[in-house]
């Protein structure tokens, strides 16, 4: 297949799979707001504030004309920040025609609305629900754009869209794509996963060790999970890549920003330093704040993510936060994890 | 409380655990073969063997004499490696009581009979069932010995000696005990997980990198989960701390033995080089050994123990094994993971 794929915007994820992309033969156009970056992508094949240090496929050609970019693809890939989602999908509505597929990458939710990034797909570009996917997993760009061995879960309640972004995204040489009808478990597994990552990040800032953090993990997915079944996810989803998989790479790695910005607040750094200091979106931070709201709505118990509310938005010290978690009274752990509904 | 404890060896894991005893106020003894150990320990307070740079509680005290040790002891803590442990059960006997509780904190298998070490200690003691309990979870010696926050389970047939194990080693600074019925679960969930840590050192040794690896535990998690159920394991316990939670721990810590001889195996020492190198037991290389022979009986596909053995003991390249295992074909993530029974 070489058809021509379309990739809004040129940040490091939507970068890192304009080069899988490319790798595969396809024509990849990708859009971005800023004349500079696209020029950079097209002369000297490097995205340098997103991704530093790597070489670009010469094939991938951005361009700031999104009318350009989606024109005659026959696959639309959106890796917008989930804040930048509707406005995106807005201006990319009048393109989307009805042969077209449209998959996500994006791992958070509408903060106002409180939806998940192919709900606001569905509304904004008036499709099919059966054109949508949502592609997510343990895949740090950095690793993907060096060719590292790298596993994805493509999700799509239309198995034929899954199969077609399956064919279009896999690879034999590193890049491994399963498919998964559980779209809502998958986006759910992704964005709330993030808010581990920044606990995770915490307790290394504080120096707590992996023992501690270990135990916020195991204690995290359970919770994590406990919120997307009340909300219609499958729990088998969180035992998957997009839960367990994505978990450990993002709660264990330098490489992820939820962690890093964590473990800065854990050293003490004021939450507004650290933003500015990441100078990329840090999802896990505003899905901090849409878990708590969620938890709330559904009646699900969210300890960490409670904490971590307090700690970011509400002026707790990190050390009272984990020292709050660390000592939760819960004696029994078959009744604390069967919460979950793992059965 | 301020009972007396007996533990059985004094490696790594048996010294941090008597740490902890003595923090919380008993009186500990512990058993060695060594004279010289006993006196490092009585006189100097440290054992740098086996935890190079780490100052001793003044009240732990060694000797040679098992029944010295043993005498009187509410509760007998033993830490042997697996493929001592029925000989150390044997010399444990005479001295074994009606009325104490006997905990061990191993994680392996009998290789010759492929029991569990409850089962072991079950039938050279020829105590209760309800006198044994198993102590898992994510907990590398070196931190707990600087009292940084661990989570640990205790797991009994008995409810009662799991609680009492909970109170003799629980402390509100750093030491916190779960309990937990699923003794089978516990044990297995312990012991297989040093596999998966031993494939995500492989993988670090390679070269391969975060994304790799994150798929290689989160496919381990189910496999291991997949034989334990089939054994007789609640798969809730592979979701806890014995299991997800140790497996966090083992595969992403250089602490860990497990981890430390996949990466150089991974690296293309050889496996008997590394088992010097490494001058303590290495449990993960002979449970690979079980876990194949166990697959085999109950009939459970176990794709990377089974390329671990490959590579270990019959002369696979590492890197061949890793991309035998990255190149699985399975298209449906859901089926994968569904085989696990998860529910």
């Amino acid at each position: 297949m070489s058809d021509k794929v379309a990739v809004i915007v040129a940040g490091s994820w939507g970068t890192a799979l304009c080069q899988v992309l490319a790798d595969n033969g396809h024509k990849v156009m990708v859009w971005t707001r800023s004349q500079e970056q696209a020029d950079e992508i097209n002369t000297m094949h490097t995205n340098s504030k997103y991704l530093p240090g790597s070489t670009l496929h010469p094939g991938i050609v951005a361009t700031t004309n999104i009318e350009e970019a989606m024109k005659d693809a026959q696959l639309c890939l959106v890796v917008a920040p989930s804040s930048a989602m509707r406005q995106v999908a807005k201006q990319m509505k009048p393109f989307v025609s009805d042969a077209m597929t449209v998959i996500h990458a994006t791992k958070g939710f509408e903060i106002e609305t409180l939806e998940r990034m192919s709900q606001v797909l569905h509304a904004e570009l008036q499709c099919r629900e059966d054109q949508i996917a949502v592609l997510s997993g343990p895949s740090h760009a950095e690793e993907v754009v060096m060719k590292r061995p790298t596993t994805v879960v493509v999700a799509s309640t239309s198995e034929e869209t899954a199969d077609k972004a399956q064919v279009v995204f896999m690879n034999d040489a590193y890049f491994r794509v399963y498919t998964n009808r559980d779209v809502v478990g998958v986006e759910l597994a992704g964005a709330l996963k993030n808010i581990i990552a920044l606990g995770a990040g915490l307790s290394d800032g504080l120096g707590y060790g992996d023992n501690a953090k270990a135990a916020l993990v195991t204690r995290g997915l359970a919770e994590i999970a406990r919120l997307g079944v009340e909300m219609g996810a499958d729990v088998l989803t969180f035992a998957g890549l997009a839960g367990v998989g994505d978990l450990v790479v993002t709660s264990t790695s330098k490489h992820s920003r939820n962690w890093r910005a964590g473990y800065m607040i854990g050293q003490g750094k004021a939450l507004a330093e650290v933003l500015e200091n990441m100078g990329m979106v840090v999802e896990g931070i505003r899905t901090t704040k849409a878990a708590c709201q969620l938890a709330k709505q559904y009646q699900v118990q969210m300890p960490i993510a409670d904490v971590l509310y307090h700690v970011l938005f509400e002026g707790m010290a990190p050390k009272t936060g984990v020292e709050l978690l660390m000592g939760r009274v819960r004696k029994n752990e078959q009744e604390d994890v069967a919460q979950t509904k793992w059965i």
